[in-house]
């Protein structure tokens, strides 16, 4: 159950709120490829396997067709360098069936098209090579393990130019409380700032070692 | 023998064309450095090594006014990170000439002015450390060998936001042909989808599992 | 004691300088985060360390509040590609005070707010976990090392596109002097090779070999 978002939440937010909480859910190594493209929304989650040599080339991945609309795309291909799971043919389909974002542990290619289209695409690498006769799909809403984050289906994935974060759906609602406290506090920090406050100061304040409570009363600031 | 290519033809095409023939091109770890900036041309390959520290500095790469005009610069330092063989001066001369763009197995530096000409340049690193006095040109036109890839001179090289691809020359009408039906395939393949079919249904119609057949019939669509 | 600057010097320029003088100051690994962002200041050195299990969190990195106007902020989280010590809020801080840039041997997060700001930003990676509880301040105005560079408090630093180097405080004012005529060479090279002159020949004419000595003379031109 994961609540509407009323405006971009920060992966920076995001991520100390599940660091209030005890929370790990960074997908390392998995970059922005697509400036300022950014995403926030469940998880539908895709599983790659090398194809077996003996049975050959059992089909392409038309999982697309099926994905529901506001989902993030989280493709396992096992971190793969190599071989690209994503290009400019699964962004149009995804943009015209209003897909929010994909975040693939392994590479795309079409680079050029997606920035072009401003969709939000995160990935371990960019490539050229086509998963076609290389790969197949092993499963559709199976569990994920990216370095040692688990990804479930349903999970809330926000991803922004500083990486991709996976937030477990039964703590998304809490998260996100958190994380619109954190993003609060820091505005407020910003703001005395600006007014000529120095930093530590507005951080004492503000309560800046648990910005997640956003405790700032008027007599503090 | 390289066929005049009408519009700019994309790497994942060339790379799906090369597949169908069971041939490798891809030049791993090379990463384009200016966005957007795409190239097609033949193969002009410049070869360094290490300077030998007896006999010293043997004077600068000059190879750069010989260079045939629409040709693609292929240098290979190596994969070096830490000596730049490719900067500005060159990248003005390059214009100048007509040179298409430059590849490099090792680094470049000068990379804003770079951008700022748009030329297209795709290396393994970027840095700033000159090759002066430490690598000095070992030879031009000889083959050279990219983590297992040959690229000859005048072999067709094709780059773009993906990356780099080399087409052997005696190849590269038939694998140019083949990459143009791949993407005219593609472009129908999202016409279709755009019209409201679903993609595993477009993509059984226009044959994608050989889409450089491009065997679409009328009736198929 | 550095120099006023009278416009942008790059940072090849300056390693060629550093070269002609027999130093080094290229900072591995840290690379460019704010695209056609450059810097050009003294180094204001701040080391981080893990925080200490037992004794727990010892309070934010508040230094900011006095880095002097003009200063390049130089952290050293020990090259940690997991952990940021830079964000936003520093950022806007940083703008408020005229902090030139800064330079992280680790990692930075708010990317896309950082480039917003159009502020210099290099680091060795991005991410998004906070320091806060995970690292603390060991140290203000220590030297720090980096790959093998040392850094000291007050040291120029010269970072761009290409990158970061750092000059020592005693030198600088040569290497500057230097790299200036570096740029001049290769400005009248450019300017020779537009006017049809073959690159090879401008290069003799206009002593490439030692670029730091700007010894052109008319005769030679």
């Amino acid at each position: 159950m994961i609540p509407t978002v009323p405006q971009p939440i920060s992966t920076a937010a995001v991520s100390d709120a599940m660091d209030s909480l005890h929370l790990a859910g960074w997908l390392r190594g998995i970059s922005a490829r697509v400036p300022t493209a950014a995403v926030c929304g469940p998880a539908y989650t895709v599983t790659y396997r090398g194809v077996d040599p003996v049975k050959g080339f059992r089909g392409a991945a038309n999982y697309i067709d099926d994905v529901p609309d506001g989902a993030v795309v989280i493709i396992d291909n096992g971190g793969s360098t190599a071989i690209t799971t994503w290009g400019s043919l699964l962004t149009t389909v995804a943009r015209a069936r209003g897909i929010a974002g994909t975040v693939i542990h392994g590479a795309a290619r079409d680079i050029g098209e997606i920035r072009a289209h401003h969709f939000p695409l995160f990935s371990t690498a960019v490539g050229m090579t086509s998963g076609k006769n290389r790969v197949e799909l092993a499963g559709i809403g199976l569990a994920v393990n990216i370095h040692g984050v688990g990804v479930h289906p349903g999970d809330l994935i926000v991803a922004d130019d500083n990486g991709v974060i996976a937030v477990p759906a039964a703590r998304a609602a809490e998260v996100l409380r958190r994380a619109h406290n954190v993003a609060l506090t820091e505005e407020r920090i910003a703001k005395l700032v600006a007014s000529g406050v120095r930093l530590d100061e507005a951080r004492r304040r503000l309560g800046y070692d648990q910005p997640w409570k956003c405790q700032a009363s008027p007599e503090r600031i």
